[in-house]
């Protein structure tokens, strides 16, 4: 493994189990048995890495719109996906607020992203309408189950933190079975079919 | 107003307008023309005032079990004068994360605070059923819903910056709107005329 992913695998580490403040860039050196100034030849400051490990969670969990899951078993494939993804990112949904403040240049980002996020999520939603997986009396029905999804998808684990319950993976999956309980009374029995056949 | 009441006021101004870090019990005091001596006579600390401030922003929202709304109609009034509430103290939600992470007392207060909540928004929702505004085909549909409010309750707000929005009352009671979304494929035809009748 190069230097440089070498760090981030040790700065996420140090992230997910202490946090982005307590851990400096010295620690994270430390912790690599490298020098500082080995460190900061990668990377100028702690807000390249927190941006860096961002890029490798969005690379591992953004679908290009041609990829969008078409079906409702393929939306549960690729939210159960996710359930990994975030877990293994978690210190960024944890202080995702904090660190937008605290960054002018990753909240303009971010939000730009989220925005996009929110598109693709709406582009899903009809796609599941047009291949006959959800019945939907009116239309703002898909704008409100986007905004259930992306919600979710960014806070549920705050919403654990909140009521004291552990973020492992299998609460973190449980964000996903309250959006698909969420999208429930509008699956056709097509789509309940196609969960069951996949055990979902 | 009393001097300890002109303090949290003019803590909560700076809080909403800036934020809690921004905002130290010097600037306070300067805001209010009085001697940092005389704020720290009121309040030990910075933590004191948030606290304080928590306070007042649950001694105006939160209801108890005998006073929980009991029909659809009174959930939607209740949650527009939260608008209101939440609105006033919108600071707390914005860093409520990292006020709990920085201050573990109010950390585990808040909890305690927010577990009780999640069991008063459950017997709301079992009190729909009986008093017959919601219908729902398996029990963990009230579960499911009572998730639903507590999440948006608490992190709408922050939803809202995470997509470049304003945090203000109409983007705030968009959340509550949200929550009647989710609602909407239980209620009954009582709960639906009901509420045509407020308006909502």
């Amino acid at each position: 493994m190069s230097t440089k992913k070498r760090i981030l695998s040790a700065a996420l580490q140090l992230f997910n189990t202490s946090n982005t403040q307590a851990a400096t860039t010295n620690h994270i050196a430390a912790a690599l048995g490298i020098s500082p100034g080995n460190l900061h030849y990668h990377f100028k400051n702690r807000e390249a890495i927190v941006l860096a490990l961002y890029e490798q969670m969005q690379a591992k969990s953004v679908l290009s719109v041609a990829n969008l899951p078409a079906s409702i078993g393929a939306v549960h494939e690729h939210q159960r996906h996710l359930v990994k993804v975030y877990y293994e990112y978690r210190f960024f949904h944890r202080e995702l607020l904090f660190l937008l403040s605290r960054d002018e240049a990753l909240k303009t980002r971010y939000i730009a992203d989220n925005i996009a996020h929110r598109k693709r999520i709406r582009i899903v939603m009809q796609r599941l309408v047009e291949n006959g997986y959800l019945a939907v009396p009116v239309d703002n029905v898909l704008e409100h189950l986007s905004d259930t999804v992306l919600m979710n998808a960014q806070f549920w684990q705050s919403y654990l933190e909140t009521l004291g319950l552990p973020v492992d993976e299998a609460h973190i999956e449980a964000g996903f079975v309250h959006i698909e309980a969420a999208m429930r009374p509008y699956l056709t029995s097509k789509a309940r079919v196609e969960l069951a056949q996949i055990g979902a």
